[in-house]
């Protein structure tokens, strides 16, 4: 019987669920591992005399980091307390003294993964981070464990539940996003402050780690485009819809160019044809679909937030690392630079959604879409709407395949005194 | 550099993919795993002078299976010939002489595990199969290496490739199942002889294989029901899809019951709601959804099937047993019998769909509603349809959630005289 001592860094909700697992799975753990015990000495918190979701004694509870980051017995810290400090001076600190660290800490762990790593590799111990992309969907397990033998061209993700549950609000009831992202708040699905869901950055934060990993290469964040879905309105998803796409906020990485080390990797609201695989992933849900050039097309989807789905990722992180003879690393090269084999692009190709509201008069179709012409973008559907009595009509234009930059060319060309452009949105099939 | 060299059992479709793969990779693997190189010394074929889809040098082929199980060089052995016997005698070889076995071979895993494992653990070989299951779909890593925490409670899946094949086509084309299996003869989609994919054997030992991973106890492929799709019509397929249900061949394994450790397991033609994330799994997809305490839902979908999404698991496997320092294996009684903590069940609950051809008299439908009432089997939906002067209607039933046993003998009391059986087809929501 082997007992392996543990310290959480933070008892929020995470932190709660991965308590409450344990104790729900000893009986299971030491039966599925040879007798093995996993005993959590001690919890960091900020306030030890708040009430918790989980009964962690007393005696077990600290507000000192010491006690858990200078606790020889501990061999294993996990950490829930998010945001990129202190976590990562914990963590570094944990990682130097040969602690293993288990983290569901996006953050901390895109931002400063190269000291995190190097912390490890120096010591000798693990750093595992399954819970911090996707929740209970082993993505990165599948990248690092199942698919090393392939050259990954294609990610491409639904990786933050609350923006997929305000856009398919959206998309069902027709509302805009102030109200549903009210409503979702009040519902305890989006934060007070929801930037970090609604801009991007939470979705932009675990890009960067799994396109490290599928790349094999660095991708660091500042490298990551990002645009939220706090621009999207009701009208563009009802246009998008009557024109066959639904809208979700993606993540994607692409591997292309000649040589195939031409990198592009971005967030943003993209419109996708209804009957693709991702179009259908609803609600808090998350799903990635990734190509490779040996396995062909994955998809994998499940619950990519919530207390016991997140802790499904930890433990099981926790049992690999307890059960390790020793601890592995990615071994490109992981430094604060992204990789210089990775060759960035922002001149992406993709196909657009531009819808427009110009002047009901003669000729103003001609004089827009001469805007497209003379930058070489073709355009593939176009539909104009709206009162003519009002004076003003709705261009829609999706376009041909076209380059990003040629595109914002292209709209900038638009003149606003009969033409403005009310919104771009990427459209991937 | 650390260099491990290979033995290949058989060379056929997958074996051929796997050494294009391994060349194909030579730089990545070194890359990617600290210098690895994977060297292949020698492949057993049955006629070292047949024409191959991948160019092994002739000094490498051998037709003498003691080439790769004597040749103490090899650590490795890569087995893809296939089919309980030789190959079963030949891993188990390889195993007790402490060569570890990578496998893509479902049946001698299924009827021989316990011995394969034995062995292995005897000698301190390693055990890979994940090629095994569902071609590129990392289904058993994630059962045994992402989900350990979790308590399963519901696998299932589409896992044969040919029979969703079919049944896609024969949903869409509203063709008869012989003549869509001709044709998938014709494009080297189905085996000559089909048996094992359209009888649902392949999918048996493939579930053996999963749920025992997922139930941490052995289950055996006789504990297995079977009922494949040759018995499947177009008209229970129309019949369906008017009432909003698509036809798969599911794999089923389910746990349940007051303590939680009864257990069926099953393969036959399921009915499932057309929005089921099954449902739109088409062609020669394989996904598998399966649900854990923890995680909550979880659906993995990919290539389940093909030279290279097969050789993408076996090399995950082959680098994983290269740079493992010791390897593992499941923890449960692996032993011939199924294990004695699962009670296995043929007394399911599910939901019917029951097609009758009954004389259309008066009374008839009472009578045959009798025979459904006095089993206290409920019904869900009733439709009749079929031209009067023919003398005949067709009845078709949906029942609530009832038991196999109740439902078998509720349709052994219709009386042939008036109303005759013609598909009983389970539904799954």
């Amino acid at each position: 019987m082997k007992e392996i001592v543990i310290g959480f860094l933070g008892c929020g909700n995470v932190g709660g669920g991965v308590w409450r697992l344990l104790e729900d799975m000893r009986e299971e753990i030491a039966h599925r591992f040879d007798g093995l015990s996993l005993r959590v000495k001690r919890v960091l918190v900020r306030d030890v005399n708040k009430t918790r979701s989980c009964d962690v004694p007393a005696e077990v509870l600290t507000d000192r980091p010491e006690d858990v980051l200078d606790d020889s017995e501990i061999s294993i810290v996990a950490e829930f307390m998010g945001g990129e400090q202190p976590a990562t001076d914990y963590l570094l600190r944990a990682l130097r003294s040969g602690k293993t660290v288990v983290t569901a800490n996006k953050v901390a762990l895109a931002l400063n993964w190269h000291l995190l790593q190097a912390a490890a590799e120096k010591s000798g111990a693990g750093l595992y981070y399954e819970a911090s992309v996707c929740g209970a969907v082993p993505i990165l397990q599948t990248l690092t464990e199942a698919l090393p033998a392939n050259r990954i061209d294609l990610l491409m993700g639904i990786i933050n539940g609350t923006t997929n549950y305000i856009l398919t609000r959206m998309s069902d009831e027709g509302s805009e996003y102030a109200d549903v992202l009210a409503d979702a708040q009040r519902l305890g699905l989006a934060e007070p402050n929801p930037a970090a869901d609604v801009e991007g950055m939470d979705a932009a934060y675990k890009l960067t780690i799994m396109s490290s990993l599928a790349f094999h290469g660095r991708v660091t964040y500042d490298r990551v485009y990002r645009e939220g879905i706090t621009g999207v309105t009701a009208t563009d998803i009802a246009c998008g819809s009557a024109m066959g796409y639904t809208l979700k906020l993606l993540a994607i990485a692409k591997r292309g160019g000649e040589d195939g080390r031409e990198i592009e990797v971005r967030v943003h609201p993209t419109f996708l044809p209804k009957n693709h695989p991702l179009a259908r992933v609803e609600g808090s849900f998350n799903a990635v679909y990734l190509r490779g050039h040996a396995c062909g097309e994955i998809t994998l989807q499940g619950r990519g937030a919530g207390d016991y789905p997140t802790a499904s990722a930890v433990v099981g992180d926790i049992l690999r690392a307890a059960t390790a003879e020793k601890h592995r690393h990615p071994t490109f090269r992981n430094t604060a630079e992204p990789d210089p084999s990775l060759h960035f692009t922002d001149d992406w190709r993709s196909r657009y959604f531009i819808r427009c509201s110009a002047v009901d008069a003669p000729g103003v179709l001609a004089r827009v879409a001469d805007c497209f012409a003379s930058e070489q973008v073709s355009i593939a559907t176009m539909r104009q709407e709206g009162a003519a009595a009002l004076g003003r009509v709705q261009l829609i234009f999706i376009t041909h395949e076209a380059g990003e930059k040629a595109v914002r060319r292209a709209v900038s060309r638009l003149d606003s005194a009969i033409c403005s452009l009310e919104s771009l949105i990427r459209v991937e099939e």
